[in-house]
Formats: C-alpha cells, sequence, structure tokens
C-alpha cells in the first residue's frame, strides 16, 4: 500500500491530529464570545494566526482563516479585483494555475473583465519577460502559483513579482503546493494555500492580504476574520493546520533532500525502463515530490486501475480519467503528451521500498495496458485515397487514435502524409506530441465532418 | 462552570468525537479520485449524505454539504434567488432572522433587488397572513427561519410554506437553530443548517435544495457537491457532523421534555425573583432550551462578567455587548427591552442543579450591577424647563438614560410629561419598553439638537 497522491490531499500529519484533539476541547465555543469558553477559543485562534503569519512571513493581521483552499483563491481574486475595479477590469493568470483560479478567471470573464492567459514553456513555467509583457495599465490583479501541481514545476515568483510591483499591479500567489515547503520568495501581495495539502485537516485555507493592497470582499457583509471570509470559524481544524504546518516546516529541509533524490530516481528509471515514453515537467526546478510522465499507446484510467490493484494511489491528468473526457489544462498548455499520464507526489516519509517496488512493477503494467489496447481492430482502420493514407478514429477515445495513428505509419512513404480523423478532444494535443517524440512532422489540423483531420508527414 | 450559550456553539457531541476520529484516518482523501483511498472516501461522503438526507427528510441527491450554516445561507438564497431572476427580483425575510440571511439580503438590495422585511409580534413570531400579504407576482425567494436564534420564538413555517406554494414562491428555510430537534413541518423549497449548533464539529453546514426548485449557482464554477459549494470537502468533519445529528435525533424528545421543564422554571422564577424584568420570546410555540430575559437598570455586558465570575456562560442582545453598540435587531423588532438582556440556551444533557444554582445568584447579581450604576449623578440631571421635565443622558449609555428617567419619574405630576435626551441608539427601544412595563405612555420621539427626545406621559 503507497499512497502517492500527496499533491491531492495529505494524510492528517500526528501532529496536526494532535493538536485538532486538543482543540475539539478548548476551542469549539464562539471566540466573540466574553465568557471564558469564548476567550479561551479567542487566545487558540489569536495564537494561530501568529504562527501561520510566521510560517507565511507576513504580518498576523494580515492572515485570514478560510474553509478551503479553493475559498481562499476565490474571494482573494474577487475581493483584490473588486478593490482595484477603478483601475481597470483585466486581469491575467498562468495557464497552467489550479482550476479554482481558472475558475475565478471566467467567472471575471463572465462579469464583464478580460483576461490575459499568459503561456508556458514545454516545462511548464512562464518566462518572466512574457508575464510582464501582459500588464496592462488597466490590470486589476496578477495571478500566479508558487510551484504548478500537476507536474511540479516551480514558477518564477520572485521575477513576476518585481515586474508586477514596478507596474503597480498586486500579484496573488497560489502557494498550495509550496507552503509546506518552505516561504514564498519575493514581493508579493496576496497568497493563498490549503492546509490539507501540507498534512493539515481539510476544510482549511489561508488567505493573507499585504497591508495596503486594496481590497474590497464581495457577497454577503459578515463581521469574522476582518470582514473576509464569511461563517462561523473551524477553529479546531485551523489550531490543527497550523501546528502541522509547523511541523512539515521543521523537517522540510531534510525531507526535500530525500524526496528529490526519490523522484529523481523515477524520472531517470521511467525514462529509461518504460519504451515511448515522456517525462514532463522541469527537470531542475520543481517541487520535491512531484514526477509526472506520459506513456504512448496506454489508456491511462487502465493504468490507473492496474497502479491500483497493484497498491499504488496515483492521479492523471489523462482524458479518460476526468469527469470531461478532456486531457489536463497544464498537459495542454504545456503540450506535451497527455495520453498515459502518471502524476506521482509523494508524502513526506515516504519509503524508499515503496518507490522501488513502484519503479519495479510499472514497466510490466503499462506493457499489459499496451497489450490489452493494441489488438488489431475488427475492421481495417486505414484506406488509401487518392495520394495520402487516412486513418478513421472516429469514435474511439484515447489512446487509440495515436495507436492506429502508429500501426500505419510503416506504410506511409518518405514524404508521405497521413491523416488521422478524430472527434476525441486529446487527439488534438497527443498526435503533434507523438510526432515531437518520434521525430516526425506535424503538419497541422483540418477541419471534417466530425471531428478533425490531423495531418502527420513522415519525415524519416 | 454552567456552559448556557448551546445557542452559539455546542461543545462535540461525544459520538460526533468518535466519528470524527475513525474518518480523520479513513476518509482524509479525495473522494473523486479512482484510488482506494478515493473509493474510501466516498462511500463515506456517500453514506453521510444518506443519513443527513433521512434526518432532513429529503432525497440524498438534494443535500449539499457547505463549509458552515452561514455558507449554506449565502449560496441558497443567491442561488435561488439568481435561479428565478426572470421572475423577478423581490426577496421576503422576517425582521428577526439571523444576521447571514440579512447579509444576504442586503447584498441582494446592492445588486438592485428590492427586500420586504415582514415584522414579528412582540412574541417574536410572523403572522402568516402577514408574511403571505408580502408576497408578490415579482418575488423571486421567500426566507423564515424555523425558530429564532435569540429568543427561541417558533416560527409557523409550515403555514408559510403553504402560502408560498400557493403563490409560487419557494421557501428557504433557515433550520439552525431547530434541525437538531427535528425535521421542519411543511411544504419548504430550500433548507439551510449550521452542525455545530447541534454537537456536530464547526466547518459543516447543510443546504438541501429540493427537486425542481430553480437554482442558478454564483460564484465561480466548481464541481463538487453538484457545483453548489466550492473547495475540497470536509470529509471526517461531515461524517462526524451526521454522526452527531442522528445521535441528538434519538435523544431529543427525552431532552426536549427535560429542558422546556427546566426553561419553563427559569421563565416562572425569574419573573418572581427579579424585579423590573421581562422575560421575552412566546411561552408556548419555542425551542425546548431557550430562555431570554431583560433586566431594567442593567448593563448588560456587566451582568454578563458576574455571570462569568459565578462560572455561568451566557449571551446578551444588549447594545453594551454588541461590537456596534446598537441593541440586537431581533430584540428591536419585536420592541421588547434590550437592556440587562441575557438568553439562556441550555445544550442536551444541562444538569438540573446547575440551572438551580443559576436561579440562586441571578437576583443577587442583578441587583449588585444595579447598585453599581444606581449611584447619584454628580451633577443634577433633571430640570425643569416649562411645562416638562427634560433629562439630559446625552453621552450615556443604555441602561442609563432609562435610570435616569425613572429617577426622575417621580416628580412628574400625572398628565405631565418629561423629555429624555439620548444619543444612545438603545433608548429608542428601551425607553418605549420601560412605559410599556410601567403601564405609562410613550408619546413618542422629537427631533433633537443631538440624538433625540424621547416624550413619556405619566398617566397613573
Amino acid at each position: 500500500m503507497a499512497y502517492f497522491d500527496a499533491a491531492s490531499a495529505a494524510p492528517l500529519h500526528p501532529v496536526a491530529r494532535q493538536a485538532l484533539l486538543a482543540s475539539l476541547d478548548e476551542g469549539w465555543a464562539d471566540p466573540v464570545r466574553l465568557y471564558r469558553e469564548g476567550r479561551r477559543a479567542r487566545m487558540l485562534l489569536d495564537a494561530a494566526r501568529e504562527a501561520a503569519a510566521e510560517a507565511v512571513g507576513c504580518r498576523a493581521d494580515e492572515v485570514v482563516f478560510t474553509p478551503s483552499g479553493t475559498h481562499a483563491v476565490h474571494s482573494g481574486i474577487a475581493g483584490a479585483a473588486a478593490g482595484r475595479r477603478r483601475t481597470g477590469r483585466h486581469l491575467i493568470v498562468s495557464s497552467v494555475e489550479h482550476s479554482c483560479v481558472l475558475h475565478s478567471a471566467e467567472a471575471f470573464e463572465a462579469d464583464g473583465g478580460t483576461v490575459t492567459r499568459v503561456p508556458v514553456n514545454r516545462a511548464g513555467a512562464v518566462v518572466p519577460s512574457e508575464y510582464a509583457g501582459a500588464l496592462r495599465p488597466d490590470t486589476a490583479l496578477a495571478c500566479l502559483q508558487s510551484a504548478n501541481h500537476e507536474v511540479g514545476t516551480e514558477q518564477p515568483v520572485a521575477a513576476v513579482a518585481e515586474a508586477c510591483r514596478a507596474a503597480g499591479v498586486p500579484l496573488l500567489v497560489d502557494a498550495a503546493q509550496s507552503l509546506g515547503w518552505g516561504p514564498v520568495e519575493g514581493d508579493w501581495s496576496l497568497l493563498a494555500a490549503s492546509a490539507h495539502k501540507w498534512g493539515g485537516p481539510p476544510g482549511v485555507g489561508l488567505l493573507v492580504v499585504r497591508k495596503g493592497v486594496r481590497f474590497a470582499p464581495q457577497g454577503p457583509a459578515d463581521e469574522r476574520e476582518s470582514g473576509r471570509a464569511p461563517g462561523f470559524g473551524n477553529l479546531p481544524a485551523i489550531v490543527a493546520a497550523v501546528a502541522s504546518l509547523r511541523a512539515v516546516r521543521e523537517e522540510a529541509a531534510a525531507e526535500a533532500v530525500r524526496l528529490r533524490e526519490l523522484t529523481e530516481r523515477i524520472r531517470a528509471r521511467v525514462a529509461r525502463t518504460v519504451p515511448d515514453v515522456e517525462v514532463v515537467g522541469d527537470p531542475e526546478r520543481r517541487l520535491p515530490g512531484i514526477v509526472t510522465f506520459s506513456c504512448l499507446y496506454v489508456d491511462g484510467e487502465a493504468l490507473l486501475h492496474a497502479l491500483d490493484r497493484e497498491g499504488f494511489s496515483v492521479s492523471s491528468g489523462s482524458s479518460c480519467t476526468s469527469s470531461t473526457l478532456t486531457p489536463s489544462h497544464v498537459l495542454r498548455a504545456m503540450g506535451v503528451l497527455s495520453e498515459g499520464n502518471v502524476r506521482v507526489s509523494l508524502p513526506p516519509g515516504t519509503a524508499e521500498e515503496d518507490v522501488e517496488r513502484f519503479l519495479d512493477v510499472l514497466p510490466g503494467l503499462v506493457a499489459g495496458v499496451r497489450e490489452t489496447l493494441g489488438a488489431p481492430a475488427s475492421e481495417p482502420a486505414a484506406v488509401l485515397t487518392r495520394d495520402a493514407l487516412v486513418v478513421d478514429a472516429l469514435g474511439k477515445r484515447c489512446p487509440v487514435p495515436v495507436i492506429e495513428l502508429a500501426k500505419v505509419f510503416g506504410d506511409v512513404p518518405v514524404g508521405g502524409t497521413v491523416r488521422v480523423l478524430s472527434d476525441d478532444e486529446a487527439a488534438r494535443l497527443d498526435i503533434p506530441a507523438w510526432c515531437a517524440m518520434r521525430g516526425q512532422e506535424y503538419v497541422g489540423e483540418e477541419p471534417a465532418e466530425r471531428g478533425a483531420a490531423y495531418v502527420v508527414r513522415r519525415v524519416s
């Protein structure tokens, strides 16, 4: 049994558990009340706020506790954008932000605002000069994650913060994935985070709004948390969250070295032992515990289930594992292969043996999934029309279109082209990615009666 | 040590504590994930939803878990009003709703909507015919609490629901105070509640949206909880909340009888042993555990502190205990005395001895506070001008204006009037209430250079 999905949620840290139990007894009352149970709750809340501020590197009165990281992001973006409404209605995000940031951006657009989505390079990072180029006189707010949740790539937050500061635009940093590892570098204005990513209980987010940042909370008024997070606070969980943050920080430096070695091992070994694999994300500037790779000709869901049967819990950005049947927006923005995608995110304390066992079973599991999918189609998929080969993969889901392409590619003469007809959203990403991996030319996409035709030229 | 403020927050029920511990181990993973930890979390979540639905009396797919009762109310009102935007932009609330409902109404007004606030009678209840009279063709939503949080009065929900149903208007019931005692009667459309009121942990609210109710969630999109409550769910707390609801419901019938006897004892004994006291709220149609009274010539905060020193934790709707220095909007809407206000809300399991001890010490504590306040002012407060007495209580806070009125009232001839100059918001409520208690005539309010002049005529 090995849980390798810490980037989704981490099990409760033992220190958090202890703190939760203690504060369930001491911190259940309403901290605004004047009697002793209320005063005791208030003292716990104040102490938690001080400790959180110290871990973030800010003032205690800049910290707001919210019910989740998503609430912190939603309230932070809405409040900061409204606070600068007179400056303008332009918002900047990177194209690989967490969905809660992108959903906020969509809501902002629906409300009449304009959004620039800054692209990323193939490693998943924004380029500071490109980000800076998106700043406009009417930019109300800029958002950038500290590190990506799907591929682990760290963003150049300090450089972007400097550009934003020079332009007088506040920068909101979504630090959900990194705050357990250390404070966020640079001169940012707002910060959001989520306790269950660092071993705190669910139900606690952090929103930090630096003094001097214009902020107009949206939605119905409420007196709690400086009017920035409505509802009765979840004090026992807040106390536990902060205790956990302090505890993981104490272990962070040593554990980062250890996990970095383990993920480096996965990066290297997977590339060597699994054929047709693309390891994605920045090899250097990345979080210690996350490593992500995509396997050509593999169904992500089938691989997840195969890993689950062997006792490994991982997640995937493949289209077949999402409710909308579209590949992860992060992989799309990076332009990397999305089929057979696996994200391994190791929780602190992961045993080396578990990683070794994972590396031992993975090649066989990938081969098994490929074998199942590789069975020849009942009807011939490719027909020669005029001068070009056409692969009809309509109605077939990822990774079948790429498998069918690969199967006929040997029949294409060098210089010849093949058209893959597909109505699967993942093909738009995976066929170009296959070309890049195989050194073939991706010519482009043509409209078709159903779906699209993806044109590939054989160059070698 | 006796905690008598269950209407604010109840300590964690032992069953909730057990359930929380168990589900911290079993339910920390993301329930949308496909691996075993995720599937286990999903099973816990599904079971909790079924159990919550059974306790509410609705379908499981009508239940949404939110981060607090306040979130349930905010999202419920915003979503239901937006869902019926084409019908109109009129909202009905009672004037004694919880502040989170009234804050939603204010946000709705700020957004261009119209709000009718239905008044209550002196017992704190709306009159069904009056509520029905507020329904209009453009009414998008009506809101009514099941029972009042400050005075315990139950509202005629079934009758109001029937009127709303006849008019085709959905009714949202804020059941925060009553859901632990039993399901809400009548044919309502939406329901909101808060787990920490029934001994569940903080961090869990319930929003129920009946099938067929038009509902358009507001704010950024999110896939979780049918798109009606964004953010990673607080599953361990949800499991604990539902376990607690089931547990308190099993004990509810017997405990209601016991607490009702205790609060009846407080109602009767306080009226007998404390001079110049007004016991407020409906004597019959009320929650089992809440009893509220106001003491003339008493500073609410001083009385709270005196009770706290004796080991009793209660709350107050007096102006001096609020951050805004205004009396509770509930007491104002009822038109009852707000000075020296005490709300006693007994948690299930309250010991009879504690109530007896409270009743033993209360008269002495009230007398003590009155003695402190009753010391004569250093300058004469009343001067005879023309034909009427004027009491200058400018700059004096509740309960001093009423004390000064009482001190000079003996000098007023029958048929004569006295003007109390006051800039304290509480005087507007407490001077008429004093007249009602004393059988004197409250003539009305006159504008004054500072504050207002409250005119009282001596009739006996």
